[in-house]
């Protein structure tokens, strides 16, 4: 409980930095996000490096996207994705019940416009993760009802 | 090891994030050094909050700092602090054989001058994790031979 808890009290002290500096308006907000994706990305693809060092190769695409959402999200958030779905044609999508990052937010309606930050460093995650492991995307996120959330992963095919 | 490594990456990004803005100079980085000793305090504050909910309370001041060295540097580093002494008049020096943070750096003497950067927000976090409790000090850092470092705890009384 404790490592999370550090995970989570730093995240949103890198949030709050972040958006101290600078201006308000959409350019400098947007500039934030992918600030914080960013480096989401950085320690997504460092994660996975250590991580996945004795970890057999894996089969296809579904089979790295399942891994995302069983170790990685454990390791992360310990808990998995409580669904995974596809189309089958390089969109997933990948819904947590009760996204950690997210629970530190009331629930309520006037807190949803604040999601977004909090969900960036995560989409950043999930793309550096997939990147380190040859498979580039484009990683979205929005929140379904709080804390509830979907990612969704667009396979980028080279 | 996985948690570990993600507040290792994180850390670091958070170093490299704000030693990209502003200018160079003393005072510059004076400046950085404080705000990652201030963010290191609060995340101290809250993770000792979150970690001592169930601890019964402690008997004095050097059985703060054995929790301190013991419980709270197994949280965040997965070891303990090697060494512990104090004169019994408010100074104590926490050792680490091995700091975790550093161990990031390579060993050699050109590396040194990085040190006090990748030390500022551990300082933060054990003054933090003190304050919490109820025990106002100064702390400060030194290396002592990569990756061994000293943390001095100077106890301030009210």
């Amino acid at each position: 409980m404790a490592d999370e808890a550090l995970f989570q009290f730093l995240h949103s002290e890198l949030i709050q930095y972040i958006y101290k500096s600078g201006g308000s308006g959409e350019t400098e907000n947007g500039k934030r996000i992918t600030k914080l994706e960013t480096m989401g990305f950085r320690v997504g693809q460092g994660l996975i490096e250590r991580f996945t060092k004795e970890t057999p190769r894996f089969k296809d695409e579904l089979d790295i996207m399942k891994f995302i959402c069983k170790d990685f999200w454990t390791c992360l958030f310990k808990k998995q994705i409580d669904n995974l779905r596809t189309n089958h044609q390089g969109i997933y999508v990948l819904q947590d019940n009760s996204f950690r990052l997210l629970s530190q937010l009331s629930a309520g309606k006037q807190y949803l416009e604040h999601a977004p930050k909090y969900l960036a460093f995560t989409c950043g995650l999930v793309r550096g993760g997939l990147s380190d492991l040859g498979v580039k995307s484009v990683v979205t996120a929005e929140v379904a009802g709080m804390p509830a959330c979907k990612f969704q992963v667009m396979i980028q095919k080279a």
